[in-house]
């Protein structure tokens, strides 16, 4: 069984791409709405959360990880694997850069919460890859709550992605890499502000598509979401979402600290 | 000493106001920066969070407990005073429906997180004071992370601010209270949005004058605020609305979650 977990709910925008390339896959997705959002804390304590949060989907059933979540794949996957190091584990970053460096791009922008740009892994990773290549940086942490609002198309919205976009349209981004799973819901917004000359790579999707050819034999089984806070706007959100879940449960977060 | 906890960093505008009415008291902050925001979160989750934040800052040697968080006063201090029945404790919505009732309003606006206003509490507990008042209630969950970016005084604010506020100004209320402890930095933009003929009422504001009225003698100290999670950006914000405080501490979130 496919284990996925986040921060909240924008690792569904990974889910979605899984049930593309996986139809029919058992699938379990913890959302840690309780701690939500991790972008903006410490790596320490992402560190702390995250494992909880693998123990908790492991504790489901689950035989292969998936951290749908670019702040705990910048900070955390090393804590992780540490911890449950037999455990097969994919993450969000590894297969953007492999779409990045497929690309041989040159100038490359990168967007993300203010933990993952702070950690500096795309810049890094990208550049062991593609030494000439200059990548620019750029945290977005507005994004995520607009979001959460479901402003996909709102003024404002375009307006905020004008502030965070502009200078790197200015500094001519052949690619823009959306380093948080969050973004896919504003990737229209964000291509027509960047123009046809820019790709837009989604993590959401490449990560699904990375975990299709690489995770071998998967058990047929039913997908259900598990929330440590389930409000009932996060429920109205997660069946707007992922319409074909077969159920979604709250998981008390004190159990999750628990580690199951 | 006064002990102060907030969801975050949203009650150092209680602090703020406290030092103004109380120079020198000695005075802890427990921000729980490592699970906010409460807002947007579930009663049961934030009653039980509430508990654990009331515990932290009593362990540091507070003897007079104020909330300096609207969710955690809609919802969770039952909670609290059934814990710890013998502290004195303020909270910021009892001031706040008594500066209502002393205007003798008319025609109310409320604004907030989602939780606080899906609590109904505000407009309950003036109905009660004014039985003829009308009281519109509005969740603007937008405001706190753009309080949290700084973006006081932002086109983005602004344009959010006329969102949020259009249907209140309609209704031609005339007076507004700011439901969350971070309003009170965007009060200029949103007096400006409302009008002369509306009056804002600042919970922090009323909040720190009822505890100045009530709280008896208390002693004088060092101000000092504590959070669970004490990211830089935590950090710069912290020492620049309160650059008076004599240490900024971290915490460690499983701290506070053992009872302190």
């Amino acid at each position: 069984m496919i284990g996925v977990f986040d921060s909240g709910i924008g690792g569904l925008t990974v889910v979605r791409e899984l049930r593309r390339f996986l139809p029919g896959k058992a699938l379990v997705y913890f959302g840690d709405t309780a701690r939500t959002p991790y972008g903006n804390k410490s790596a320490e304590t992402v560190r702390r959360f995250a494992v909880e949060d693998a123990a908790y989907v492991l504790g489901q059933g689950a035989t292969t990880l998936v951290v749908a979540c670019n702040t705990m794949s910048a900070v955390a996957v090393d804590a992780i694997r540490q911890r449950f190091p037999s455990v097969p584990l994919f993450e969000v970053i590894a297969p953007a850069v492999d779409a990045v460096a497929a690309r041989r791009a040159k100038r490359i922008g990168v967007i993300g919460t203010r933990a993952t740009i702070g950690s500096g892994v795309y810049g890094q990773r990208i550049r062991e890859r593609l030494p000439k290549a200059k990548v620019i940086e750029r945290a977005c942490p507005l994004l995520v709550p607009l979001v959460e609002e479901g402003m996909f198309d709102a003024a404002e919205t375009k307006r905020v992605i004008r502030r965070y976009l502009e200078p790197l349209k200015h500094q001519t981004v052949d690619t823009l890499v959306l380093g948080c799973t969050h973004y896919p819901f504003l990737k229209d917004a964000i291509s027509h502000k960047m123009g046809k000359s820019c790709a837009v790579i989604d993590s959401a999707s490449v990560t699904a598509k990375a975990v299709a050819a690489q995770a071998g034999k998967l058990a047929d089984g039913p997908l259900t979401l598990h929330f440590s806070d389930l409000s009932p706007h996060t429920e109205e959100l997660a069946r707007a979402w992922v319409p074909e879940a077969d159920a979604i449960n709250h998981v008390p977060v004190e159990r999750v600290e628990r580690g199951g």
